[in-house]
């Protein structure tokens, strides 16, 4: 049974499940940071999933690479598979832009959070879920 | 005409040709480090490449994540396409250790680069090329 790991659920909020990963908004104004998380238990690595699970998370790293660009307009995106802190096989997708307080460094691990408010949270949820809809 | 950024040539090594992407080993000897970069001119993010090359450069990161570790039997595996300071596409592959400098957080921008000796270096890109034509 998948569980999502107690410190992604913290920090995020669903977006939308797709046949494979949950897709989660990072709770930071900061960037515009989503994160997959393929529902499969005990998967530490990209590597260790069975090959059919590996072409579909690509497949949506594809589809939420280019639904970040398209909404979000970036200068890059930053893509990470790194799991340091939290074990549970969660992939980012960051929007990255020249004049965020972390560029051109990574945004892991620099600076504060600064949660989002209530409403533009959800309208966020929302539109980014009606992207991946589409 | 596919180039390699002179950034990514001063700061690695050529492991290997593969069929889309070449392999290069960072010259640094705090962490296990490869970079593939995609032979292709001018693209900046994987999903921009062609979908046939997303395919085969998706492959290519799996063997190359499977390789490391092989090798290495790391603690963890982080899999990264940043480019926000080397504009040209490369994902990097790192083996990540709980004992290494920079544990738990990301290598990138985590303290000065600390050259293998020409003799480790060579064996070391000769035991990945070998592993990559296995």
């Amino acid at each position: 049974m998948f569980e999502l790991h107690p410190d992604l659920a913290n920090d995020t909020s669903l977006v939308i499940e797709l046949p494979l990963s949950q897709v989660l908004l990072m709770n930071n104004v900061r960037y515009p940071w989503i994160i997959l998380v393929p529902q499969r238990e005990n998967i530490l690595e990209i590597h260790h999933l069975e090959p059919d699970d590996q072409t579909t998370l690509f497949q949506e790293l594809i589809q939420a690479s280019n639904i970040m660009e398209s909404i979000f307009s970036p200068d890059k995106i930053n893509v990470g598979a790194l799991g340091n802190m939290v074990p549970q096989l969660h992939v980012h997708v960051i929007a990255r832009f020249k004049d965020d307080v972390a560029w051109p460094d990574p945004v892991w691990g620099h600076g504060d959070t600064i949660p989002y408010g209530p409403r533009k949270r959800e309208r966020l949820q929302t539109q980014l879920a009606d992207a991946f809809k589409t």
